[in-house]
């Protein structure tokens, strides 16, 4: 069949809008028809040729929302007519990693997806006869892809798609490292660097887990009443600070007889290896927790002074928010429709697969917190 | 009343014995009469002038044993004839650390106890008129030493002050890393970097978990039996590895199903910044932790991509073993004395307090295990 697809044919060059040849699905793989995808930073990174491991041609995108409309021989637990939300991170329930019960880093296809293709190592699409890559085994810029069955969340057929398309990276991913990797529980104090969609997503986890304080730390005073519409209760912008900010962050933190100071969890939105490493000292001596979220640079290393883990800082990371795709997705899916998240304010713009490239530059010019590609 | 002890008179300078004046206790003190302390490299580390925070003059010592000999005003819970084990990491039950349920680290009198005074400010060793300091909050190279009530174990008086004046540090650190820090469970992989005193500890508290693998990294062959003694079910020797060492590490761990590899929890015993990285790389994606216990050179950093940590590697620290010090070292005391742990092969020397020189000379040579010192 044919789609239609913004294809990255080079690193650094704009996305073009082309009709692509998609073979169907192949045993366990499902064809899904994709009505809406967000474009995220990641999508961004690879396109700019940042990342070492990038692939062209490719069909980028990774946050999207669709139906199922064909399913391969050997699908069981998808049928057409299915809403779904496709998954960078699957869920195959039956590898060392799903059955750990420890983390959510399914391996069961890493290798292949990593390679830009399907578990059977091709492609599914071409263009004028040329092999295309996959890209983090979804390829949401394309109308219709196809994608393993262990890859699909099966959600709510209510949820409108150019909403919950956010819930296949941001939303899962910020609110996902306050309820599944950090824990938090009500009544801590916490940290958030960087204030972009995920900073925001973390504040609405925390202000979900019940926590007392939710700092937000941005450089751009525009993100004040950003972080505040979502639950952000103190703000502080790091140019504006006297001194250090690790101690002026502490000293915010003291609260009745703890006269220590520091947060319980902090959260690094911001991809700066030397925020990261602010984050982390802001931490409670004894049990502060500082989660790593944002990517950093190739190559780039964090560091501190060992004493700030031997006195009790935890140094942790998430990847899609420590969630397990295919039983937590949903779960996020029910919370939106329910009102227990917000995710409409943070679709700043909408447009068509033909403005796609105006999607990268909002992001470029900070203007969008998300921008949404309707099919 | 007159002790003896061994005085740090200055950094870089052997102990000297000599007789000094000591004040009873005050409210809230404790007087206990040293009968056998063990010489610690953080004694050490202190008396070379390593240690940024050293002062002198000092009597060291903060792993010893011994009685109650009178109890200031208003102590309850210690009186003449118990024995007891001197704690560094107090316990008051009372502070914000102490009742937060997550750390060990007691802040009650931390202020006091770095200045190398008692809790109201002043010292109760002093030789010729002038004051000598207090260490860690403990000294017990005194005969007889003065300690804050919250910072004594009452333990079994039937269990031998020659061996479980270890417990005062290094058992309590490398056991306590296992069961407090990573709460390690049945089955588990593990890997102990360095098998010094702690590290052998570590094993012996790997082998009561149940861990299935237990992997000592030397780079001294003669570790091996010593290593295996307690439990340690494999070696390696970094020097004789052709290759990487993470790699050659994480290709040990593979097991069963999982071909991905690397340990579930792997522990610092060096102090070696570089090998603290070595530590975490060589933990198992997903889940993998890595407990620093070692203490680094002052000034030197840990560094890693953060790219480990967002693939789900986890790094902590640990002091003292993450133990209360007055709820966790009796039961320590009891497990050595129903054989649940050995401490006896791992004294290698003892001696008076007149020799004590000769603890420090035996360290140096790295002939000894554990000094320690009988009064």
């Amino acid at each position: 069949m044919k789609t239609r697809a913004a294809v990255a044919f080079q690193a650094g060059k704009p996305l073009e809008i082309v009709e692509l040849d998609l073979e169907g699905p192949k045993a366990g793989e499902v064809l899904v028809e994709i009505k809406a995808t967000g474009v995220c930073h990641t999508d961004e990174f690879t396109l700019s040729g940042a990342d070492p491991e990038g692939l062209f041609p490719a069909i980028l995108g990774h946050e999207g929302a669709g139906i199922v409309r064909e399913v391969g021989a050997g699908v069981t637990t998808l049928k057409p007519g299915d809403h779904v939300i496709p998954l960078y991170t699957p869920e195959c329930r039956q590898c060392p990693s799903c059955l750990s019960r420890k983390t959510n880093l399914c391996t069961a296809i890493r290798a292949t997806q990593g390679q830009g293709v399907m578990p059977d190592g091709t492609s599914r699409f071409s263009y004028k006869g040329q092999k295309v890559h996959h890209y983090m085994g979804c390829s949401t810029f394309s109308n219709f892809t196809v994608l393993p069955e262990i890859a699909l969340a099966k959600v709510n057929d209510q949820a409108p798609f150019d909403k919950i398309c956010y819930i296949g990276c941001g939303v899962t991913t910020g609110v996902g490292a306050v309820l599944n990797t950090a824990n938090v529980e009500t009544g801590a104090t916490a940290i958030v660097f960087g204030l972009g969609g995920i900073g925001l997503n973390v504040i609405q986890g925390l202000k979900m887990a019940g926590a007392d304080m939710i700092i937000g730390v941005d450089i751009n005073n525009d993100k004040k009443a950003w972080g505040e519409r979502f639950g952000m209760t103190h703000f502080v912008n790091p140019t504006e600070v006297q001194g250090d900010l690790v101690a002026h962050l502490v000293n915010m933190t003291k609260r009745g007889a703890d006269q220590i100071g520091g947060a319980d969890y902090t959260f690094d939105c911001t991809g700066n290896v030397k925020v990261m490493r602010i984050a982390l000292e802001a931490c409670h001596r004894g049990w502060g927790q500082s989660i790593i979220i944002g990517v950093a640079g190739a190559g780039q290393e964090i560091n501190t002074r060992p004493f700030q883990l031997v006195t009790g800082r935890v140094w942790k990371g998430t990847a899609f928010g420590g969630a397990r795709g295919r039983t937590d997705v949903p779960k996020i899916v029910d919370w939106y429709m329910s009102g227990k998240i917000e995710i409409d304010p943070m679709i700043t713009h909408t447009m068509p697969l033909e403005d796609i490239n105006k999607a990268f530059d909002l992001m470029h010019e900070g203007k969008s917190i998300r921008s949404v590609i309707l099919f």
